[in-house]
């Protein structure tokens, strides 16, 4: 790759680059980067979320190729979009870059975001661009367009409701260890590959994660209303702890019908890893978690991409998993807050 | 100041601790804090802006309160959505923190937002919380709103139009000289006090800058409609030059009518600086630079805060300024992009 110092655009000149090819595509886009601030111009309801991106924390430059962090970063305020019932609309971009950074790192960062706008329909309209004496940060805030009064929250979970979860979970936690463990194993070695063989989806859901676009499509469809939703960033069981917190409601999911991949069981194995914990606690896998209306279990259950995996309870019974060939009842713990040594 | 651990609270504690008390005030904010994005419910158009604040590149602890900080990163934003025409409505606050901050300092910063946000009627409606491996980042996202179709872009200047600015000029920039100096100067002597006798106003304009939400009251309230606003962030001359490029126009101002305070004057003579850069190019006054129609004049005029300092030329006339007692021109360069040694 050629590297163009920064310093060689100036931030205007870097922000020209940037964003001078960008289209706007959405109706409600009346004014995109360039001005003060942007404006969207819509009759619906407007949803706002904010993900924060820190080189070190969040991802780590050595296994991670930018246009693949570039996607992700945008990728996981549309599932925030999405978890509400809402379609992302728009985006802003902050970044701080270090000076380490040449402009065509920096342009393949952009085309990372600009994919992910380009396969949902969002528009880049406006952000930041800083030096930084620390590496790379990315604030991504997204702007989304609901249906007035329409949202979806999380604290409409009813007792009874079931319990569902999109696609399959803890495989994103894996593909992180595998990448981890390949990097403490290749320091050093110049010019080794890494061996990732059959371990591509795993790899995929780590560093190229979806957002459930499809499934609010397909719920819209079959005319079923989530009574509560959340996307899955820091795991299940704290996402599920949300839920039951913001609906004031508890709740009992079964280990045994929890979604996961087999690479995400066999990596698991290799590292000697629970993999329940894996899918519970290990977050990042972008998939919906919502709560349906009990009527609504036949037309669930057509769906392949959904799974029922419990059932909301009483308040006072607390939110459980039962473990696998069991009665025995595990409380579920949230996790969070990656802790910086 | 007491110091707890961050990792006392953990992500979603500090999150809690930091949300619990806030109340949403705008009508227009159908859900704040707590789910995956908010939800904003109004009929006019919304508007969008972000700024990151990096340490070490927009801040330096050193002679920078928490508080001030917190403030400061706000109104930065606000002052954007006022150079639209616009009123804040909604914030939300993304934070990169190192563990070397406490729960103290977190909550100094958030106050500080918290006051910024109470003196504009603005609601915290989300954000997210990070641990960083490299000192304290803010960025902040606001929403605000304006009259369909009313908002004032960059682009609508015309020929004679005539050049408006508010307050004055410079002040911060060399507020944030004399804080450097005395920064040098303390370095590594303890208990000496800095010597700001005198300097306040030019202190308060780099610790604690306003946004001008008083001159958009004044000037609906005597029906001026500006053609073209944006406010001084990175200085005059850039400012100018954005909107001379955005309304494809020229420009003429004359250097004996730019606004500066007499502390800026006083402290631009004690560092032997040439006073006029600081304020075309020192940046962060955080004024609104507008233009309006000429038939404007006899009111804008009577504005004891705004000064007419030129007026729209043909774009092939360029942009310049008038040397003070002379007909010398002067062109107008933009300054940009602190460069990271």
């Amino acid at each position: 790759m050629q590297h163009t110092d920064l310093s060689k655009l100036g931030e205007f000149g870097l922000i020209d680059h940037l964003t001078s090819k960008i289209e706007l595509k959405q109706n409600s886009s009346a004014l995109g980067v360039g001005d003060d601030a942007a404006i969207i111009s819509s009759k619906k309801d407007t949803l706002v979320t904010t993900d924060i991106l820190l080189q070190g924390i969040h991802f780590d430059l050595t296994y991670t190729p930018l246009m693949h962090l570039g996607y992700k970063a945008a990728i996981v305020n549309f599932s925030d979009i999405y978890a509400m019932g809402g379609v992302p609309t728009q985006i802003t971009v902050a970044l701080g870059i270090s000076s380490k950074f040449s402009v065509e790192m920096v342009d393949e960062l952009y085309n990372g975001i600009k994919l992910a706008c380009e396969g949902h329909n969002v528009d880049i309209v406006g952000g930041d661009t800083s030096a930084s004496l620390t590496g790379l940060t990315i604030a991504i805030t997204c702007v989304g367009e609901v249906e007035k009064g329409k949202a979806i929250t999380r604290s409409g979970a009813k007792e009874n409701d079931l319990i569902c979860v999109t696609g399959d979970l803890g495989a994103a936690y894996m593909g992180l260890q595998l990448l981890e463990r390949e990097k403490k194993v290749l320091e050093g070695k110049n010019g080794m590959q890494p061996d990732f063989d059959g371990f591509d989806y795993i790899l995929q859901r780590q560093l190229k994660p979806e957002a459930r676009k499809d499934i609010l499509a397909l719920l819209k469809e079959k005319d079923i209303k989530p009574t509560s939703m959340i996307d899955v960033s820091d795991g299940l069981a704290s996402e599920l702890l949300h839920i039951c917190k913001s609906s004031k409601v508890g709740c009992r999911i079964y280990e045994e019908r929890i979604p996961i991949d087999y690479q995400t069981a066999s990596m698991a194995e290799e590292f000697n890893m629970n993999l329940v914990t894996a899918a519970l606690n290990g977050g990042e896998d972008y998939e919906l978690l919502f709560t349906v209306p009990l009527e609504d279990h036949d037309k669930i259950i057509q769906f392949q991409e959904v799974k029922i995996i419990g059932h909301i309870a009483k308040e006072n019974l607390g939110a459980a998993m039962i473990a696998r060939g069991s009665e025995q009842e595990v409380p579920l713990v949230a996790q969070g807050w990656v802790k910086e040594e």
